[in-house]
């Protein structure tokens, strides 16, 4: 298939790699350039997204926020001035849901379908082909693309109509960031009590308790291995994009926004870079007592 | 063994029935009477706290909180004035870590052991007799006790010193609190963003935001489903618990506040007696949205 890439990053590198790995023709463009490791498994770098779009039946867009994306599509040699009608657009970046479906019907009406397809995984999991894909959009148009994103990824659902794939991805961050947030509550309570953080934690795995972030942030916090991971920086990108689109649906979220507080508070201590599971870091600032200590 | 056990309540009646079942010599008190299906398993009714202590090696405690537990230990006719030197107190129920320290302190004063040993698993675990139990305390004590711990219970463990087993039990009440929050801040976003709870929860199962919460009462906020359970004035009374330790302790717990206002805004509708999972009709009624619509 002739695919467009538009963003190789830290994700879109590898990821566009194992479409070239397959056999696809890939044209890539990149803001800055595009990596000689790309060039050297054949990809085509083109000099705009509107050639992307002319040179491809599917478009694959993997870049850091939502005016990136806008910019991408509808900007000045945007997607939208190459794209021909019956060719795709798949959003990849985790963005607004709400911004989504008004991206989403623009292209519709240049007579073209539009899949919002953002992915859990980070680096390791674009590199693996290992990442969860969360897609919303058109079921005629997920099915073509499927093959395709089976090359990318493994646990790959379409959650429902344009919009719903990238509503799903902040869902995920939110649910992430707060139990990252309860499970260092109870291990600073646990620890300025006078108990050993990792046995209380090993107490708790089994039960009502357990979850992934007890198991794999716990750790990190009560070993202080805080090294990413996953920033953040990051984080803070997806918890902007669940309390901005609160406010716009009108709904609160108290504890998310507690969360990117003290998300802010390691952030102000220079600390923006390390694992999220140094949100702790605030809470022990907050109670002055390290969970190791 | 000789073991009193004080406090036949929901939980204590089938928890000092296996006791019974398994030829241990029981001796009941409770605060208003013993139920006749304990009387009809051989279980001797005494007057007193103080005569449960001093026919016993063994006194187990299973009342709700922290004043009972007291009061039950060293009120008038408490279990400090009859109880023999040698003897083990395992107090059972779930109250202040701070407080279960000096309670320890004043016990061992007269040549006793303490532990505190709360568990979780509600009336169906000790029905069951699949109770975790998480417990503090001497090591030699622990082991006297185990093969009792047995006959209640499934997953026990000594996490530390006197204390430890009741702050393992508050760390456990803070996670499960506010994971259930999280879940809750998400499906609310979700459903109010338009796509559809359940498909977002299936897609979210697996990965980093997994956990017996979102399975469990993720499932439940979206069929409704909010009957105990564990009720919401139980979780009240465990919050308080860690907020007023917390106070205690000097460290600040911000989201385990929030989601204890959650749980009281649920209450002041009249829900206390409502599952846990119901704290979402509260951040519903933020975002006058239900998960399910």
């Amino acid at each position: 298939m002739k695919i467009g890439f538009i963003g190789t990053g830290i994700m879109g590198t590898p990821m566009a790699g194992h479409l070239a790995d397959k056999g696809h023709e890939v044209y890539a463009y990149n803001r800055s350039s595009v990596p000689d490791s790309l060039k050297k498994k054949g990809i085509s770098v083109v000099s705009s997204c509107k050639e992307a779009a002319e040179k491809a039946e599917l478009v694959i867009i993997m870049v850091p926020d939502t005016p990136h994306v806008e910019e991408v599509l509808f900007g000045k040699n945007g997607v939208a001035e190459g794209i021909q009608k019956g060719s795709i657009v798949v959003d990849m970046s985790s963005i607004s849901p709400v911004e989504t479906k008004v991206f989403a019907a623009r292209i519709n009406d240049l007579g073209c379908s539009y899949l919002d397809a953002p992915v859990s995984g980070g680096q390791i999991g674009a590199e693996n082909a290992s990442l969860t894909i969360m897609v919303g959009g058109d079921p005629n148009a997920f099915d073509k693309v499927l093959p395709v994103f089976q090359l990318m990824g493994q646990n790959i659902t379409r959650v429902g109509g344009n919009g719903d794939g990238q509503t799903c991805k902040v869902a995920n961050q939110i649910i992430v960031a707060l139990t990252i947030e309860a499970v260092g509550e109870a291990l600073v309570f646990a620890s300025k009590a006078g108990a050993d953080p990792a046995k209380v934690r090993q107490a708790l795995m089994g039960g009502f308790a357990s979850s992934k972030i007890l198991e794999v942030h716990g750790e990190r916090m009560i070993n202080r291995t805080f090294d990413p991971g996953f920033r953040i920086n990051l984080h803070q990108k997806d918890l902007n994009l669940a309390l901005s689109n609160a406010r716009a649906l009108q709904i609160s979220l108290p504890n998310t926004a507690t969360a990117q507080e003290l998300f802010n508070a390691v952030a102000a201590q220079g600390d923006s870079g390390l694992d999220h599971s140094a949100m702790v870091l605030a809470l022990e600032k907050l109670a002055s007592h390290p969970v190791n200590d």
